[in-house]
């Protein structure tokens, strides 16, 4: 009894210290949550993202590295940054690769004399062009790059090789069943030719069955220019119909053409505005996104999404009033897809300029209802992340992680510095990613505001609080 | 120093304590992860419930309760339990209302001579017809019923009032904005009517501008049904311009015809299946739905999802070979839009056979990604269901609120029962609820399957742990 009784005593002592400590973080919080919530509640009702995410998309459309669509996205951004009455607004000048598809694609085998199926293809971004006239070759299976050992030089040298790997559908955020599939698309080609193949064609990445192919960065690595063989995504519906063809016909001829090219790289620029901190200008916290896309669909989720999320940030600001002590900086990078010059390029000139960035946030996974963040930091730093969680759940965000942030920003990384992604709900973003189907339509204007006022929410806390712990 | 060491001890005593018994916890729920797991595994990547909602959306339809295409709805989920092995599947007599729409609805108004607009619009079910050659008025706009009084009779009367009270941009869940906005639907033309209005449009339910008019139901009270006078809803984008024209010429007439009708009641069905209980079987978990829907679109998401995830958690625990402890019962309830008679028939003979049901959960918010679950239940219940909440979150499901379940479970209360109803992201969900634009490909696959694990996964820990705490 006795005993008992002590532990109750020192049980009741340490809840109560607890219960204080909470009673004061969530009184520090106050402010917090009120400035949080003028931010969401101007984007939901008054928000511009969805606006301009409908101009880059439909009067500009797909904006791959190069086109005159990016350069077209290049002004419209900067014009519209400079109609936010901001400190600044410029163009960071940036060399970027120049991939043109040109013609169509065009696939099809014939599977009994004059019966032939068309198939849906598109090329890889990078890949080399067929011969004019096309290939036209016996066509294996395989399941990723593993599945080529399995296989052999004997039966590969001189085939096509179709790698055939679907995206898993049992991993809950789809972007790891992305992860374990992409080998495929990005060395397939490279890894194809050490086997003798002289073509590969790839199923699409993503869950759904659809008439889409999704194309894609891919590189052949350092082996020699003659050796590289063209390479293409097939929509999964054909890839479906191709695996189960060649069960009844192994013996099919696959025909495909292409004359995509590389051509020698072209200037173009990151566009970038920002708001002058009042207390320590010198301390930058950047939001960014990418304006480059592929040139299927109109790049709204891919990275249109992202672009007027990180412009929305800094009109919330000057909407709702809010003055940062810090120097809120937008980034629109260009070239993210198929070079990653525009965000190589800004690492290089800020450490040439010795900026001090403090905090960076991406947003590069579509314009979906935002669930949380992703933060490359180290554990102490997390640990002050993590008190500020409770200010996110009124608005259904509940994931805070470790882990990476977002491909543009990831050159900055730093000693001292954290990045961050904006991890939206990710079940519908391969259904669209690097396809005819991703289109504006597909965008939903609420969760688009959503995302843009989250990323607000989290650079008001980093502004306000600074990096307190190590990252 | 010493108390700080006193002190420091208490604590680290007491952190123990709660590492301790976190550790036991963890232990006994490793079985139940397991379990769960294998629902969202096979779910994701076997699931039929997209499947049945491709038919029940385009091979049978909108299923406004006692239609054809009820009946044939009827008949298809019935032959899908059949072919699932379950212990028992049977169809529950109910009589159910049958509105009817009649031909399509017609409106317009005439800015100048001559010079007219047309206006997409829909009859508010329940609604009474206008005179065969339609009503012709002035037009009164007020927001919300609480407009009317302001308005007052003098303005009001011989006029067709226009309620055009928006959705709150603001909230965050959609649910709470749709609460705030839907008296002016259900209730606008009781309370016109008593102003001595004609008539009465709505503007539609939804927070997305756009051309679809958004049905639902309404009712006029105990009023005499010769004072009844004909509601129906306008889109979003006529009444922006509806409201902006009245500025420019506040004494328009507007004109709007519908036939619509009450037609005596007729006989329809619950459809209901279930698998017996190995050691509690007269302990019934009920999983439920509905399988009406209006007769606008096809009903996907209100409430063909629902049913196809009801039905998937019975195939699910066939598939993983799960046999239950209590008896698990999929309800598919005729006529929750208008009217709840099956939900209501459905507890009647629940109680007059003297049936014990433990727990009800109801999906009737959509096929979208799974966010949480909302229980009606006490504190001390809601606490056991809290330490289940880990259980969820490798699922990116983390919203666990007390609150509301189901329309169609409701009439089923009593008691030592617990109702909660499935509460998937809300941000599309308007815009597609009660209208042309409610149609099977604004259904993602994942998002379905996603909702019929998590429903599955919460119906086995109510099997397997039954309700502890009482609710």
């Amino acid at each position: 009894m006795r005993n008992s009784y002590k532990l109750k005593n020192r049980i009741d002592l340490a809840v109560c210290l607890v219960l204080l400590a909470f009673g004061s973080a969530v009184r520090a919080q106050t402010g917090d949550a009120e400035q949080i919530e003028k931010f969401f509640d101007a984007a939901l009702t008054n928000g511009k993202a969805y606006g301009w995410l409908n101009h880059l998309s439909n009067q500009i459309g797909g904006r791959l590295s190069g086109s005159i669509q990016a350069e077209q996205a290049v002004e419209y951004t900067k014009a519209q940054m400079d109609s936010l009455a901001l400190d600044r607004v410029w163009l960071q000048p940036v060399m970027v690769p120049k991939w043109v598809r040109g013609t169509p694609e065009f696939a099809f085998y014939e599977t009994d004399p004059g019966i032939t199926t068309n198939v849906p293809i598109t090329a890889l971004g990078g890949s080399v062009a067929t011969p004019p006239k096309g290939i036209k070759a016996g066509i294996v299976e395989v399941q990723g790059i593993k599945g080529l050992e399995a296989l052999g030089k004997s039966k590969i040298a001189g085939n096509i090789v179709f790698f055939n790997k679907p995206m898993d559908a049992a991993q809950i955020n789809t972007f790891n069943a992305y992860s374990d599939a992409v080998s495929q698309r990005y060395s397939g080609a490279e890894e194809a030719a050490k086997f003798g193949a002289v073509g590969v064609i790839v199923r699409s990445l993503t869950h759904k069955l659809s008439d889409f192919p999704h194309t894609g960065v891919m590189a052949y690595g350092d082996g020699p220019v003659a050796d590289r063989i063209p390479a293409a995504a097939i929509s999964t519906n054909a890839a479906e119909l191709l695996s189960t063809t060649l069960k009844l016909r192994p013996d099919i001829q696959f025909y495909f053409k292409q004359n995509c090219k590389q051509l020698p790289d072209v200037p173009s620029h990151n566009v970038i505005g920002e708001i002058k901190g009042s207390q320590y200008p010198d301390e930058i916290i950047l939001v960014g996104a990418h304006l480059d896309s592929w040139d299927l669909g109109d790049g709204a989720h891919d990275d249109g999404a992202g672009c007027v999320q990180a412009m929305e940030v800094l009109r919330l600001m000057k909407e709702i009033g809010y003055a940062p002590k810090r120097t809120i900086r937008a980034v629109l990078f260009m070239n993210e897809e198929n070079g990653l010059r525009g965000g190589t390029e800004y690492a290089k000139q800020a450490r040439a300029k010795g900026e001090k960035h403090i905090f960076a946030l991406e947003s590069d996974a579509g314009g979906f209802t935002p669930r949380g963040f992703s933060f490359d930091a180290g554990t102490a730093h997390f640990n002050q992340v993590l008190a500020w969680k409770p200010l996110f759940e009124p608005y259904f965000i509940h994931s805070f992680v470790q882990g990476g942030s977002g491909a543009d920003i990831g050159p900055l990384k730093e000693e001292g510095m954290v990045l961050a992604g904006l991890r939206p709900d990710s079940q519908r973003y391969f259904d669209h990613h690097h396809s005819d189907n991703d289109t504006f339509e597909h965008v939903n204007k609420r969760e688009l505001e959503l995302g843009a006022a989250a990323m607000a929410a989290l650079v008001y806390l980093y502004d306000a609080h600074g990096v307190v712990s190590q990252p």
